[in-house]
């Protein structure tokens, strides 16, 4: 059955709905009457009312069948609650509960009947031993990470979903803190229905997706997973972060989520095959997964490089030789093009360092002329925005670059406060940022590599 | 000459002052007013007062000798001050102006009537084409950036020096958003007479600094520098960025500081040898100079981790199965210690998962027992603050835990907003905080190796 309804539900029920402050239950149901549109019916026998909300004292009382149900009960009660939604054709359950096979001996009874339950039926599960979903269009909010702790998630087009909620959570934290936004985030947990799989075959036609981001332990089904993934890499991209790759690390993975880690040399020969684009921290998850859903394909390796700080020039310019991108060389009409607009004391070069008293006209002449260049593939525009000429006109012309041009171009501003205002900014509307250019430069690699990798199977 | 009067002058003239907003001899005068205590003398013959201050036509017409004079006119001129100065005997010049080796054969020139006069003379020069000096306690502020734009240095006890003015400043600017203090700032461009080597070896003697970190693109004398370097390495680290490491890298280099890069193959065996820490990047450089200013020697390579997300101890495990650390095997002791305090639902190893409703005191008795345990040389303590039960106590704990013990401590919060206000105050508290785990561990290692290399020396 579809996974829809735990995305676009027209009601969700939420079982455990409590009304002490710091219970999940309380803080499931405060964040959905924030968000959600549709219906919420709490559940507990305990109370009337829940938050202004008629509370009922099971799913069976509530007066029609809701599409989605949030459990949040201890285990042993939650697989009967599991049986009364089956028993009225619930779609689809978010089964927050922990205390299954993570758990070791004891949990593994309660997982087997909690597997049968749902495996004999039509009800499709995420979790248990998740963290919920959310989901910018629909309002579906199941987290129960209070909203003060978080910044509120940005609507965008980079799905991300997480074997763990904590690194879950943590990630889009700090994405909706630096400007990137999420279409779907799911903390899959145990996934004793709901696979990694299942995810990415929904995600595969969702409209407001143009990037997958997954960190995972272990894999349910590596074959299955890496054929669908081939599939969609043909699409669009899915970023990968994979942890559990060394003997201990996996060790950590299997108390932690139970799953096998599996051999991470056999994964990595195959994501490789299958166009993953690997990422060996959550902060290269985001940097390339801001980078991949943000950009068009770039025809080359050759990257063109403007700032107004030299050491930066430099400082990029190595990264680029560790990768497999290029310095574009300059022809020399692009050389008498960039001349033109040249202070008399400045050199034209690539990297083109248009000093410290650059203003942002001066940015726009030369990111144009690099842009229009056939020997430039992809740009890249680094920024010392705290010098007095740098107004905030600068804003405007790094927008313009980038949204009206074929090539991908890329931002790179380091600094405190002031700095991030403009990163952050840009980021929102469009533009890859990052604070310091060697980062650029690698999600810049990993946008050309993948798009080599779909070249190569069209 | 010692370079003393630099960081601690009595009095400084700015010659160049301006009554412009947006002109360099204007910041000055406004950043110095602000911070300096000593006497302030603007030098500028269009005026007879600046900012409130008494304004001189001349060094000449000044009552006094100025232990200091900031330079900010155009080279042909800034030439000439020069030589006014130092007939008058002037002791410290720093000079912001640029137009002289690093634009080429119109600059030679100049360059070397300018390098005449100071060798002669009994004056000390940091610059030309150099951004200024900050120093903390002093309130000597020569940095040209406007306040507005840039976070307010922190007082620390790291000690910057950047041959680019513009990633010195930028690194300095990210340092204090994210709470991290310097004890002086130098940007020292050309170096046509203080080098970065003259530099290192005042800072080796300068109570307020703990670790040196210092960006370069070409060494002025590579040998000389190394000895040095290798001298302090004995009593601090001194942290190194290395910039033109490739041939394209190095050609930029010379474009811009007009210095000659070197075989990096060399240096990088060189630095090794004289127990160099070096940074790929200036975030690398941040969170070295960061964990080896604030944290003790370490008395072996085990780490012991606390989370309460079981995802952040795997992927520090694996980042640490990558380095020269170990994860901590803990004795039969330890686990009983830790048994007692954890849950029913929880099992003890290393990483220790204290799961997402961990509260801070269990994190406080979970740390107490890895730093008092043998077999735990650092403690890596990771926490997702975002949940309902982690409550500001968290703070007290993890500044507690690092300064009641002769361990290395250092802390990881991934996240938006919330969790930046808990790292931040850390970091400022004397905890190296880190948003990303692995690198975390990545500076524990680089901690671990550099006492591994001032034992061998010992």
């Amino acid at each position: 059955m579809s996974l829809k309804k735990f995305f676009e539900p027209e009601s969700i029920a939420v079982v455990g709905a409590s009304k002490t402050p710091g219970k999940v239950g309380n803080t499931v149901v405060k964040n959905l009457k924030e968000t959600f549109n549709g219906e919420i019916f709490p559940v507990n026998p305990k109370h009337d009312d829940i938050n202004g909300l008629k509370c009922y004292s099971s799913v069976n009382e509530i007066n029609k069948v809701p599409d989605n149900v949030v459990i949040a009960v201890p285990a042993k009660i939650a697989n009967k609650v599991v049986e009364q939604c089956v028993g009225i054709g619930v779609p689809t359950i978010t089964m927050l509960t922990s205390g299954y096979e993570e758990i070791g001996e004891e949990g593994e009874e309660l997982h087997e009947e909690l597997e049968k339950t749902i495996k004999d039926s039509e009800t499709r599960m995420i979790g248990p031993n998740c963290l919920g979903i959310w989901v910018g269009d629909s309002g579906v909010d199941s987290m129960f990470l209070p909203g003060y702790k978080m910044n509120s998630p940005l609507k965008g087009n980079i799905a991300l979903i997480s074997q763990s909620g904590a690194v879950g959570s943590a990630v889009i934290d700090k994405a909706s803190s630096i400007g990137v936004g999420i279409s779907k985030f799911v903390s899959y947990g145990n996934q004793i229905d709901v696979s990694e799989t299942d995810l990415l075959e929904f995600l595969e036609k969702d409209e407001k997706t143009d990037a997958v981001a997954v960190y995972m332990e272990g894999v349910k089904n590596g074959r299955k997973f890496l054929e669908k993934v081939k599939n969609i890499s043909k699409k669009m991209p899915v970023i990968v972060l994979k942890s559990g790759k060394t003997d201990k690390g996996s060790k950590a993975a299997e108390s932690h989520t139970g799953s096998l880690a599996g051999n991470y040399k056999v994964y990595r020969g195959a994501f490789k095959q299958a166009g993953v684009v690997e990422a060996e921290c959550n902060k290269e998850l985001l940097d390339y997964s801001k980078t991949l859903s943000k950009s068009k394909k770039p025809e080359g390796n050759r990257v063109a490089i403007v700032t107004n700080g030299g050491g930066f020039g430099v400082l990029s310019t190595d990264t680029i030789e560790k990768t497999e991108l290029e310095i574009a060389e300059l022809s020399d009409e692009t050389v008498k093009e960039l001349e033109k607009n040249m202070k008399d004391y400045g050199n034209v070069s690539n990297p083109l360092d248009l000093i410290g008293d650059a203003k942002p006209q001066e940015y726009r002449q030369a990111m144009e002329t690099f842009v229009n260049a056939d020997e430039v593939d992809m740009l890249l525009c680094i920024s010392l925005v705290q010098t007095e000429q740098m107004d905030t006109t600068f804003i405007d012309v790094l927008e313009d670059i980038k949204h009206n041009s074929d090539k991908p171009v890329v931002g790179s501003i380091l600094g405190g406060d002031y700095s991030k205002l403009h990163r952050d900014y840009l980021e929102k509307n469009g533009v890859p940022m990052f604070e310091y250019p060697e980062k650029a430069v690698e999600a810049l690699e990993k946008l050309h590599n993948y798009y080599k990798w779909r070249e190569e199977r069209s």
